[in-house]
């Protein structure tokens, strides 16, 4: 009678902010599966988009198809997307009915923009899986993990582009939530209430952690928000 | 000068739910007596009711009777219930003025049904104690700590249905919260941010936690609720 | 090209509550100098105000003041007042910005008497220091340390004004955050979700906190804040 859901979601997460902390781009999306209790993921795919922050509403397409790349890897009962839109399946989700859902004008027409994108995923994952992919958005534990995971993913990214540039960078970090350094791991705890033992994290398999230092302070123009400065080790 | 306001209040919480986490029945209603320093209780009246989730609004009025009966025990200065019309006494909210709040269409209705029922109920405590009867809702703290009080005892009323049916359960906390066993008691403590001080209890008489297991997780698709699943032991 | 971005930010905070927990005075004014990383502050110009709550929309003026007041002594690059603006800049904010900003009736009407002062205020800071001044409010974490400082100072303030008066007091005390008492210096810690490491202090320099007890409680009609209840030690 209680079975256990499987969850797959996705969330892009972190940014480049500029000397003023404003966010320029988002660095990091990542699918995850998540399995009760629901706290964190063990199966995830992630990639380093660094995706300029004005055309951000085009990554929840990418976010749909690292969600259908991972049900090839792993089963699953139900998607969540991260678009707020109470749970509706995306496969019932009509353009007339986005335009009835009276979404505040610009978002509106990004939605709009993406919609057929979206489906054409949905069905997809549909048809070769028979699962619903839901736009339950902030509700949904799974992309709050994803959205941690996608962080910790992102601390990596923006590390290895240090490395690399010798140049230091501000690293937004999602909301309310703290990194920690756990041997080879960086783990992205949420801060939110009532998710104490909620978090993503991700493993430094090339040692970038090492080569660079990073100190954290709270974003002084954005409340609830971290950030990290890291700089290149010498 | 300074007095200490002794405040009577009354909510309901926790619900059975189905294998998708979809909320069926409220389980149990609680009225308190809270003190000074507002923290907990150790004056309540509770009652398992596993009312349907389509007819919640209809316990607001059995909540008020709860505090109504308390009154009969222990004296107080005034009486919370978990209507958010902002604290507003019952005994001046016509159906007139509650049609100028402008509330929105079914709660409205809702309301307008329970008004008179709650009204008569706020009636009989300002004749027979001298009390007003606020509608405050969610600024109260001593709501919080009767939804608190009320979550620890539907945690025993579903321990005490699962035993009796031999049939697991999937029960739905109150928002933001977290449930201990200490001994024969079971502790409700709220994890939200600035209320790590407040907690609700119950006193498990007659021995149902020993008789069954449960294990946490949280609601993945509600953010911020955590859920017990309470299975039979053997 | 990572700067380290200096912020004078002010706030008032701390009521002076009667016995049903209605605010009739706020307590103190602060400005405050906070750096990297935006979790505490070492320089402040603070002031007792005790000024009645209906007429608190005119401490923003007496804030801007004492930023103006505060670069006098330190450098900053950037000034954040209390008002939830958007982070508009106040000189670029006119009368009729404002009322296409469509804020709700008597707060546009409050903050349009006041303007005029702001703006020559901000004037003033702009051609003296070159700073911005802007209307960021909710969204910048040193006004929250400006909150938290002035909290502080009000508990100091009240403290004095029970020993003067041998009258006890309720001193409300602002939006999650708890008091702590170390050595000369009571700390103001902040409770809300992610801001584990934010706080204010004051030092009580003239003995203050020894002359008087203080009991914490929670506001039961104002869920998320805290009081003191200051009595006079015989």
């Amino acid at each position: 009678m209680v079975e256990d859901l499987r969850v797959i979601s996705a969330d892009s997460a972190a940014a480049i902010l500029d000397a003023k902390f404003t966010p320029l781009r988002i660095v990091a999306s990542a699918s995850v599966l998540v399995d009760p209790p629901y706290r964190e993921t063990h199966f995830r795919l992630a990639e380093p988009i660094f995706k300029e922050v004005a055309n951000g509403y085009e990554v929840i397409v990418h976010e749909a198809e690292l969600c259908r790349d991972l049900l090839e890897k792993v089963k699953a009962d139900v998607v969540h997307l991260d678009m707020s839109l109470g749970a509706i399946s995306l496969e019932e989700l009509s353009a007339v009915q986005l335009s009835n859902m009276r979404i505040s004008g610009k978002a509106g027409q990004h939605l709009l923009k993406i919609l057929p994108r979206l489906r054409k995923i949905a069905g997809e994952i549909k048809r070769r899986h028979g699962l619903e992919v839901l736009a339950i958005g902030k509700e949904s534990v799974p992309v709050r993990i994803a959205e941690l995971t996608a962080g910790a993913e992102a601390i990596l990214y923006a590390c290895a582009k240090v490395v690399e540039s010798h140049e230091p960078i501000l690293l937004g970090l999602p909301t309310a939530c703290q990194h920690r350094i756990a041997g080879s791991k960086v783990y992205l705890y949420s801060l939110m209430a009532a998710e104490h033992d909620v978090r993503g994290y991700a493993e430094d398999m090339e040692g970038f952690l090492n080569k660079v230092k990073s100190v954290e302070m709270l974003n002084p123009v954005a409340r609830g928000f971290r950030i990290l400065k890291i700089t290149p080790k010498i």
